[in-house]
């Protein structure tokens, strides 16, 4: 799945991601005040999904979902959740379903079936929630990846994150000199031993926080196969000169999110004028430039070479 | 809310719970046959549920609810999962949402509202999956942790989880001399130090796995203001002799769960005759019996002294 992701960047030129996070609060007030149930809510927010993603689908290579703000409105969340990655596929976007999931193997293996997989319903089996990436905790072990990794196609798995507090846990230093994200990101790199594709990168990638430049760099240098899912840029702090360290001297290696900054464009005086679709597709393009433009001084005049 | 589950022990003298996590496949055969779609397992998964829960209402303080289980049917499984929740409730059980739920501050907000608290739609606020516990996972520190203590019901953070590879990170020795899983339960105290209730227990509790004796020991005695919930009894091979070192002298401390043991009891020979709710109710009255037998032989006689 690796590969497909990264000839979707080669192609569209953008190494980032679209994250489609949406609060019923982000869409214009006016759809706001007809909504009084979780199914208004659900159908309101598909509705604003689809648009932005018609705007999208040919400027960035991939969307990412985060579930938790579908979880929020209930069974209907969780259909608009559905039809958002169904769409965005139908539209030839690569889906990172960000759920973070964790269990034990026998539990993992059902979120598994869920997001990566089918479930078997007597003779059939049917897709819950198809995406082509899910992103995993792996705080229990290589028997809660498992599962994740025999579904075939791609999980990132937390290393760094990109919140404030990220360190409290996985910056403290260990009696094998390793930090826990360290430890964590050599984990990764076993996990993934198996699935190298193409381009040298594996299946099983990691999430490493824009936010934290440095511990950014060294993982790169540890982690030669694992592909970076990198959110943190622009609303939470994240800039583009910092970030360059996730990626490779072909400009592989990573993929970087925005989530508010171009779904909720439109609100900004910038873009304003361009309406929802236009807006965030404006503000999709202005991060690629961005972006490709802290790659140039970095000597990746094209991603792939 | 810690101080309503030791109520509910007290009342019920049962410290342990019953883990409705419903696989299409626990279903009678017959059943099974007439089950084509995602809507056709939803109906009749909530229907199983249903069953076990008018037989285990009386006899356990609470259903452990694992989330996996129905998203694997979309959101047909979302339905049975909010359903069940919502049945175990009128019941008057307490309910765990299992879902161990992780993420930054902003998106745990959207976690938290799903399962402990309400989300706002329009002039309303609405609840999705209305749980009283919420499983966590703490890798991401505090602030993604707040959030959920915010919203003052309870949840449990994994500290010590019961799988077999769960020591390839959680036991790693840190420089500081504790293990990842004992820094992990210092942190768990403190995140509840500000909702420590009547019986001495806080609203965050952690999950400590049956399987491993001797880290659940340590644990109880570093962490007296934590509750423990106890995966692992039974199907993952836990023993009421070993998982005992979770209860502190009164008989509290800890809830012990059992998914497999008893939903599909009525599967085993030897409670068979029963049927389904049955044998569920006689195989939570063995387990209740088997972990009082355990405590009365540490010299706790009845739960609460």
């Amino acid at each position: 799945m690796v590969d497909q992701l990264i000839e979707a960047i080669i192609k569209t030129q953008n190494p980032s991601v679209a994250g489609i996070d949406t609060s019923l609060s982000y869409l214009p007030e006016e759809v706001q005040k007809g909504v009084k149930t979780f199914e208004d809510a659900g159908r309101a927010i598909f509705e604003f999904n689809k648009e932005l993603i018609d705007s999208l689908y040919d400027v960035v290579p991939a969307v990412k979902v985060q579930v938790a703000y579908y979880e929020m409105y209930g069974e209907w969340g969780m259909i608009a959740f559905r039809k958002t990655c169904e769409y965005a596929r139908e539209k030839g976007l690569i889906v990172i379903a960000d759920c973070k999931r964790n269990d034990i193997g026998s539990t993992a293996s059902c979120y598994a079936k869920a997001y990566l997989g089918q479930t078997e319903v007597g003779e059939n089996t049917l897709s819950a929630f198809p995406a082509d990436f899910l992103t995993v905790n792996g705080y229990l072990g290589e028997d809660g990846i498992k599962p994740f990794v025999n579904e075939k196609k791609g999980i990132y798995v937390l290393v760094k994150t990109s919140n404030p507090s990220s360190g409290e846990l996985q910056d403290l230093k260990l009696e094998n000199g390793k930090t826990v994200y360290e430890q964590m990101g050599e984990f990764v790199e076993k996990w993934g031993s198996d699935s190298i594709g193409k381009y040298g990168y594996s299946d099983v990638g990691a999430v490493v926080g824009a936010t934290y430049k440095e511990q950014a760099q060294k993982l790169r240098a540890q982690m030669p196969h694992t592909f970076f899912l990198v959110p943190g840029y622009g609303a939470q702090g994240g800039k583009a000169e910092d970030l360059v360290v996730c990626f490779d001297k072909k400009g592989f290696g990573a993929i970087v999110n925005s989530s508010r900054g171009i779904i909720c464009a439109y609100k900004k005086e910038k873009y304003s004028a361009l309406g929802i679709g236009g807006a965030a597709r404006q503000a999709a393009i202005d991060m690629k430039e961005d972006i490709l433009n802290a790659l140039k001084t970095c000597g990746v005049d094209k991603i792939g070479g």
